[in-house]
């Protein structure tokens, strides 16, 4: 091969540090940056877009629809904050779930601040948006622009039937609502048909996947005017030098993870391991599971999120308590960790005090029938002593 | 040790991709998600602070002041959103200079569109920013509330003197204007004291310094609201899952470029290559240096980025035939990639058709004298040619 000589260190630098120069893919991923017109930034252009069709090929979506951001957070905020500018004049509404993460529900305070309609929608004692609640929010506005509602909710893993929401939202006159849909606890964990269920945008996160931080996949069936610009990177989508070795890796997570065959072995098997755990849970007498009459086995949750009460043990102390055992669980999302309250089980009509009792169960593939067992196991022993 | 158990996917998988798992790393970076209030999070939160600090001592400022971001155009963006929300009431100004990074410059015109008072700051010829040039912009407004001015052009490697400008700003009476410093072409770079020059925030990128993609650095003396919200972390500052395994990259990369003996090493080795290299460009009668009183060592400039420009030869294909030749050089930023304009030497006054013919040479620690020869070399026998 020809001697090549690199005198493009502003665009990036020669990487010198094991996180880009791995070993394992020195020869696949060369550093150069996708928007330099050189040898080195064609061939990570062609690298990022290798890593966008085999997306798409997985999701079985388009792969011009699919712009890589800095992770599910900022996937969501990109839509969000498209109301910035107005489009249909007026007063135009943001309609988001109660039960959302707090990626969309604390930016509503903050869109509410900017002087933006914000509606939240009702979640049914299930922990799902039914078309109800949804009709019922519509109705406070006559200009309603942008609805947000997810896919699989991260503290209870209750799945929302988005078609039914989407199918509703479509056969309204008037101007389109443009439908968000945040996907990070739903892609490779539960079989879906994301293109079949009518969305406008959605949301996935690569280290929900086993993969990097840092790198997460906005689907956006039309472009749309975000707040932040730059560099004009990612179809003007997402400005900053591409993440060309995170883009590639989320690729692998998900062909690893999310191919339906696999993806539905792996469903299966979590579904076993769940119902044996959430069996023995019901048989407990201090334990309620949130939502209560959720069964050992219920299409209508994610055999990977399972969120359970103890009466008489604040879900705080049971997560040190587990902790101590040799079991990390938590109470809710790791993004409100900080936090005493429990909004998304006061959207469900969860008693206040029981909701400080709940603590959130999530498994995954390498989890074994052995670990849920001994889960239970030191479950027990910590109701003996608490 | 005693065994662990992790219920805790839907915080974050356990990895299982190369670029997380890294064996070098494997030890030391534990997958954890540092909001969780486990082992596992905990450990993370630990590594996480540990790259905080780390990055303050490189940098002479204290680590509670630094928030980690996913690179220099979102430390940037986070900064200037904070406009959006009004804080001293009237038509409060933001002063940008015109030789800007996009990432500065293209959200100016974002906020102008959202009816923000934005008024670009002149530029020398020589592609800094005078006091005088601040001054008269300061002229324009009487209610300035944000000024942001980078401490070395990405085009030119014209360094500004920083200090300065916030002198001037510092002396001014009234309400204390926020002063803003894009530093990712200067950090690791540019022997500099950051801390010593008063400015109020300050960006970098771990990519320029032979990190990964998808990290980067905000220095903030007193904490902002920002726009984006979320999961609270980094202190409210940047939402989303902490990027651990970039975070303890980024100050790697810090502890091992940007460190005062290393880096004037660094610096007086490239200031040495560029000499013989701009000598031979000025010797050639068709190149002429951007700007044209630029000196073969000249201490208000990078020593890491040169703009030349060959007279009848587009920049464009400059870049091209260098590539054929094996070299990689640029014209312009790579974020401005795909556009034919040269705001940044428009700016400067540089005559429009020169500007097109400007190419941009930018090298780094590993770049040898023996590269500047064949680089020059090279150039000398694409004139033969064009």
């Amino acid at each position: 091969m020809k001697a090549r000589y690199y005198f493009d260190w502003a665009a990036t630098a020669v990487p010198d540090h094991p996180l880009v120069n791995n070993p394992v893919r020195e020869a696949a991923l060369p550093f150069g940056n996708p928007s330099s017109r050189h040898t080195e930034g064609r061939i990570a252009r062609d690298i990022l877009e290798d890593a966008r069709t085999r997306s798409a090929a997985v999701l079985g979506l388009p792969a011009k629809h699919l712009y890589f951001s800095s992770g599910g957070t900022e996937a969501n905020a990109l839509v969000l904050y498209s109301l910035l500018f107005k489009k249909n004049g007026g007063r135009e509404a943001f309609l988001y779930s109660r039960a959302e993460h707090p990626s969309i529900r604390e930016n509503a305070k903050i869109l509410e601040r900017l002087g933006k309609n914000v509606i939240p929608i009702g979640v049914e004692r299930d922990g799902r948006v039914s078309p109800v609640s949804l009709e019922r929010a519509l109705e406070k506005t006559d200009n309603p622009r942008l609805a947000a509602i997810m896919g699989v909710n991260n503290e209870t893993g209750a799945i929302t039937d988005i078609l039914s929401l989407t199918a509703l939202l479509r056969k309204r006159p008037g101007r389109a609502v443009h439908f968000h849909c945040d996907m990070v606890q739903g892609i490779g964990k539960i079989p879906l048909d994301l293109g079949g269920w009518d969305v406008d945008s959605a949301s996935l996160s690569a280290h929900k996947l086993g993969g990097p931080r840092g790198i997460g996949l906005l689907y956006l069936r039309k472009p749309i005017q975000v707040l932040y610009s730059g560099g004009g990177q990612e179809g003007g989508i997402r400005p900053g030098t591409e993440n060309v070795a995170g883009a590639a890796a989320l690729a692998d997570c998900l062909e690893r993870r999310a191919r339906p065959e696999k993806l539905r072995a792996d469903y299966a098997a979590a579904a076993s391991r769940f119902k044996g755990l959430i069996e023995g849970l019901k048989s407990l007498s201090r334990c309620s599971l949130i939502p209560e009459d959720r069964k050992a086995e219920d299409p209508g949750f994610s055999p990977y999120i399972l969120q359970a009460a103890f009466d008489g043990i604040p879900g705080e102390v049971m997560v040190r308590a587990l902790d101590d055992a040799g079991f990390a669980v938590s109470t809710g999302s790791a993004c409100s960790g900080d936090k005493k309250e429990r909004p998304v089980l006061d959207a469900m009509g969860v008693d206040e005090r029981k909701g400080l009792f709940g603590i959130r169960i999530s498994q995954g593939w390498s989890t074994t029938e052995q670990d849920t067992e001994a889960l239970l196991e030191a479950i027990k022993d910590i109701l003996k002593i608490y």
